[in-house]
């Protein structure tokens, strides 16, 4: 795999370089802005995550010797863009929501600031990584949210791309996962990670009782033992059993298949009437936010969840857009831009965001006004009393300190206990805060263009 | 990013390696099989994809320093596992479906056989290869049925990892797309890379006509203009005429929003008129396959696919898994395993797979013998006239000669073509294949555990 992130790329970032390049105005100062017109429907709010790696992979973005090759035998840009691609770093400025921020429709989740070129350039990968992310993440914050504060655990790697995994792991994290079954976003990202064995590992056994023997002889009687592989009933005494004959009590059982609400009730009992009161009980099967809130009753200790985490439950894609909303014109002046359609409202210019709370501390409203300038946009929020949202992460091309993954995990709890009662309903509707856009230019009035 | 794949593992398949290591479990001769139980309702048949990057990724599935330290620091393996990762590389044999070929309930798409510790290892990696890539490409199959021979082109790189992208690029061009977006799988996979300007190049000119005339002088005037940013009817008079100027006739004209159907007649008459009669449309808003369907009657020329497309139109994951079905035992004979469950029929054994077709070379039927070996398996089928459906791909542990990515599309449209007529139905419902399992073993009558 090659290192350099930079061809990670829709092909017409650098047809637009090229072309604007040879037109003058690839230089012309720029604002784009990534936000969603709307929050997938079975979502109350969205969950800002892949900033870390935004800021990660731009250091990798960068033109080496066989990424130009590659763009000169193709001939996709002429030499002289070849020439300026060679030189390319990203020297502008961007802003975002603080990664594990929650968000709404229209709320500007990052901005990037630079010459159309720079910072058109960056466009797809940006976006790649925030879309991926975000609706991780939003999947992961609803099945803690259903979990009421017993451990979620990461487990679908094997459901997705193998690379989108490691970072599933992340974004789960940030939406407050307490680990993952991938070493590599452990090593990575320091997640916990967890996991003892599956079913194969009993059936390579001869019997059940030599599989159990075999992993609490390694992993210490405290290890989870999957039960269900042949009758659950006596893969449940047969655990307890090896536990106590290697001098401890059984950490847990895992069952991973079956109606595990009533499963969980009889294995519980089981457990007690064994004495393994200490022993816990992990589920696995086929997990989503309403499977875990259907369990919510059931003595269960904690859940490990694959496919419908790693695929966004539902909504694989968070629907964020990077959208050009200002520029400089021919003589220099910042000129709002945004595209004109019936169908999608478009709103042009630099925006900086707050969030209003009530007398309680419950937020009550997302603000979006229009500035000049990140200062006057942030007087203004606070003059309201707004918690302002956006964080500088990038400088003049120099990337600033910002959270790391269990930073942004704290920050999307505490963002999150900020919202109202709907947030926490899992039923699809209308987003937990309202967004209202203060003296914004709108696209269908574009005087820019006869 | 790191360069090893070895991490890109759940940490049970290492925590099992360290417990049969133990229990003298590790060296029995295992066969692991990759199959799906079903397929997703929406699909009358399933892809193989990612087999090449399953090669691939093996030859990089190695244990370097890096790697070690982790564990060791971690102590996720005791060190004598450590000593045995360190001297990992995979020794045993692969057979499968040649990449391209279409799959149904019970298809052994991929045998992996070896000692249980050398395959087991294999499990994580391998299913998020074909579970991610069999999914994109089951649903660009789809779509490119239903463009009836109009050309698809891939364009979702932003509404997915960013690395998922290339390999969705690459899925794509099996399931029978012409092209991507995404420079890195032009670079990585030769996959012909599309592309020419988004909304935002017009809007960082003054006027449309200067955008269009600085994108003809660059790509000339046989390029695509994007004509909806402001008012499509003069957005596509003035592409016309940027074409013109530079001495040629437009290529194309791309419509990025609104009532595709109703548009593309209102263009193609404005085009006629205009004389434009080879100007070419493409239409790229939010299509899936019902939508390309839908365009079937009306004037357009080739389709750019994004979002569905990469997240599997609905079914973002095929669902296939990889189950140990036979393993040696204490006295070093094969026995067939299975897991038992009331729920899930598990069969086990070494399968060997083929097609029946009728007398006019229809396929009806998907047969799975189980065998004591290749030849035997292979023998049995031919003798029932049945096309065998697996191939060695690894030998040994030696990578064996298997399908580039245009091969594996050659070889998908030939064997999607053979399917009957069910099979081209977008709407969901049975399989279009039915599996028929002869003499197999099921694991509900278990003899191996009492």
């Amino acid at each position: 795999m090659h290192k350099s992130t930079a061809l990670l790329t829709d092909m017409y970032e650098l047809t637009m370089v090229d072309s604007t390049l040879a037109s003058g105005t690839a230089d012309r100062q720029s604002v784009f802005e990534v936000f969603s017109r709307r929050l997938p429907s079975g979502r109350r709010y969205g969950v800002v995550a892949g900033t870390g790696r935004i800021l990660d992979e731009i250091a990798s973005f960068t033109f080496s010797d066989e990424e130009l090759t590659y763009l000169k035998d193709t001939k996709i840009v002429s030499p002289e863009t070849v020439d300026w691609l060679a030189n390319y770093k990203f020297s502008g400025d961007i802003y975002g929501y603080a990664e594990g921020e929650c968000f709404f429709p229209q709320s500007p989740i990052l901005t990037v600031t630079g010459t159309f070129a720079e910072a058109v350039i960056l466009e797809t990968l940006v976006l790649s990584i925030l879309n991926h992310d975000a609706a991780v993440a939003a999947a992961a914050s609803r099945m803690t949210i259903a979990a009421h504060g017993r451990p979620c655990l990461e487990m679908g790697a094997r459901r997705t791309h193998e690379r989108a995994a490691v970072s599933a792991a992340r974004a789960a994290a940030v939406g407050g996962f307490a680990g993952t079954s991938v070493l590599e976003a452990g090593r990575t990202y320091g997640i916990p990670a967890i996991g003892t064995a599956a079913h194969s590992f009993t059936l390579v056994h001869d019997t059940e009782e030599q599989a159990f023997a075999a992993q609490v002889a390694t992993m210490g009687p405290d290890t989870t033992l999957l039960v269900d592989t042949y009758d659950v009933e006596r893969g449940v005494a047969r655990a307890v059993q090896a536990a106590r004959e290697a001098g401890g009590e059984l950490g847990a059982v895992r069952l991973d298949s079956g109606d595990l609400v009533a499963q969980a009730f009889t294995v519980r009992k089981q457990l007690d009437d064994l004495g393994a009161t200490s022993t816990k009980i992990t589920v696995t099967s086929d997990l989503d936010e309403y499977a875990i809130a259907a369990l919510g009753a059931a003595p269960v200790d904690s859940y490990g969840v694959g496919t419908k985490l790693v695929t966004g439950s539902g909504f694989p894609t968070a629907e964020l857009v990077y959208k050009l909303v200002a520029r400089e014109d021919a003589n220099g002046n910042m000129k709002e831009v945004a595209k004109k359609s019936a169908s999608k409202k478009s709103y042009g210019g630099l925006k900086v965001a707050g969030r209003l709370a009530d007398e309680d501390g419950v937020a009550r409203e997302e603000v979006i006004v229009s500035a000049e300038s990140w200062e006057q946009g942030r007087a203004e929020l606070e003059e309201m009393g707004a918690r302002p949202l956006q964080v500088p992460l990038v400088l003049g091309g120099s990337i600033q300190p910002h959270h790391s993954v269990a930073e942004a995990s704290e920050h999307h709890i505490s963002s999150r206990n900020q919202l109202p009662y709907q947030a926490w309903r899992l039923s699809a509707g209308e987003p937990a805060l309202p967004s209202r856009m203060l003296d914004i230019f709108e696209g269908d009035n574009n005087p820019y263009e006869g």
